[in-house]
């Protein structure tokens, strides 16, 4: 397949002794190309905790990465792995990823970093895989549809589960990529996902540096753009995701569920493995991150709402499972999603 | 009732014959209070155009000013309407306000200044009136749900059809306003409304500074306040009505209206009767006007969306009938919502 131009947004640089992480900071896309020098756990922490690096996957190798900082800086591995543990509380990867590395012995920074490429490669390959079912399931609605074959298949996608949420194609963008790569037609319609406009700053950079038709709307421009019969799918990606399929994602991913539902259109939600947490048996508990009141007031810099007003700023919602018509994984496609076939 | 701190935002100053329309910015709120002084037509749709003035009402107001201006200045009366009712082509309000001051006979600045104040006046008493029959159905859906005396009752608006869209009390805040002068408990959630933010500047500014209980939120999170039981009915404006109740508001109502009925929550529409167009037998011909990509791309004055990203970017939508539990126009409430109903 011919290639694309994919951005490398998080590279070790340097040996497992002395090197660090550099991560394209993410807050400052898509004006400003700036990359951080990540040489303590601090820094990665920070880099997490203010979304320079952010998205389920990408955190959690992020953090990979910061336990080798850690323990070439002298410190222990535990030490370095229970703090980026507090970084985020609802991407369930980055416990998973921090556990992984938690298993590493001995503990050296060349096993440490092994152990973190692994992790990364993996996830490269998850993503592959993801969009390879992905695109089966895109191919699979056109035929049912009746598309000519040159008329775009419209998929919306909310906030960024792209390249720069992960270490490979993404998990909601890769069938994107996949079909671009493949000649499908394809329109992909980006929510701007307030209140830190991951769709506007990120998806459609992406995807528009990719070459991937890309439009960009307001989010609550979607159910018009549903109505019109411009959307024939939504892909999302998960934060995590409970036994019984329900998924934790970005802030109003739940209400562009309902909103498929209604226009009767396929919901998918794509993810690795490593974000299931079938520990919990729905998305009743899992946590959900409430954020501080200027992104929405002061969000693009200038203040566009009265001084104290009150607000209400969740970061994420959680879907339940009957609006979810399919789950991606890299292992295939859940589908229908309940309690029986995500544990199968 | 007490006195509230309500926004005079729009004022005749002068006598008919030197006099001029004195209109407070609305693109500067919440942050900078800027009065404009309109003394010539072109002035007055300019400020409409850039939606220094906007909502159907105010709109329809402001250009019967307009037309005196107009006559004033030495121009036709023709001329004057016409040129306005070039100016934003949603609202049909505007084209009623203009039709009503073109059988002003003598044309004169005296007797056109005298209807303009007539219909901001008459605009005033609808406001009121329908705040009044809209606070009859808060009571009954207190009562229904079963409310405490304390609990307050959460009503969810979207963009703002408040004071600063009317002559008055505005549309769908209405009935806000007498809930919190008759002291009932009320807890008002304002939906930012992107891509220019008349919820979080507008409503939300005006609510707080009238003391009214309101919280700002992202248009995306509406769903999962409604999901969390924190939303008990919708209530928004209208800039046009069509003959089966089909009604077209600002971008992301329909969503909401949908949104409210997959919660089951009662979504009403506020709008003074001068907002049906009896002569559209249903939504689907409504014009909807399309604005610029800068509103999206650069909405807050920076640019968050990358250079020449594509957008979809309407300014209105329409809510089916079906979606809309009743309307509150100054006669009474229309419910259930049909053509029927609507031309009874």
């Amino acid at each position: 397949m011919p290639a694309m131009s994919i951005i490398e947004h998080m590279q070790w640089t340097g040996d497992a002794a002395s090197g660090h992480l550099r991560l394209l900071d993410q807050t400052r896309l898509p004006t400003e190309t700036v990359w951080l020098d990540c040489t303590t756990v601090k820094d990665v922490w920070e880099a997490i905790k203010r979304l320079s690096v952010r998205g389920a996957p990408a955190i959690g190798i992020a953090a990979t990465f910061g336990c080798v900082i850690g323990v070439q800086r002298g410190g222990s591995l535990k030490e370095a792995a229970d703090y980026l543990a507090t970084s985020r509380p609802t991407a369930v990867n980055l416990f998973w990823a921090l556990e992984r590395m938690g298993r590493v012995t001995p503990a050296s920074p060349e096993m440490l970093l092994a152990e973190a490429r692994a992790i990364h490669a993996e996830d490269r390959a998850m993503c592959q895989s993801i969009g390879e079912h992905g695109l089966n399931v895109m191919l699979a609605l056109r035929k049912k549809l009746g598309l000519m074959e040159t008329e775009p298949l419209g998929v919306l996608t909310h906030c960024n589960a792209g390249v720069l949420a992960t270490g490979g194609l993404g998990t909601a963008t890769a069938p994107m990529y996949l079909a671009h790569q493949a000649g499908v037609p394809l329109k992909v319609f980006a929510d701007e996902t307030r209140p830190l406009l991951q769709g506007a700053r990120l998806t459609a950079y992406e995807l528009q540096q990719a070459g991937v038709d890309v439009t960009l709307l307001c989010d609550n421009m979607t159910a018009m753009a549903m109505r019109q019969g411009l959307i024939h799918m939504v892909i999302v990606g998960a934060d995590r995701i409970a036994a019984n399929g329900d998924a934790a994602n970005k802030i109003g991913t739940y209400g562009v569920a309902v909103l498929a539902k209604h226009h009767n259109l396929p919901f998918y939600v794509a993810a690795p493995s490593s974000t299931f947490d079938l520990a919990l048996p729905t998305g009743d508990t899992i946590p959900i991150e409430h954020r501080g009141s200027d992104e929405i007031t002061r969000g693009m810099g200038r203040q566009t709402a009265p001084d104290n007003v009150k607000t209400y700023s969740p970061a994420f919602d959680v879907t339940p499972h009957d609006l979810i018509t399919g789950i991606l994984t890299e292992r295939g496609l859940i589908s229908p999603v309940n309690t029986e076939t995500v544990n199968a």
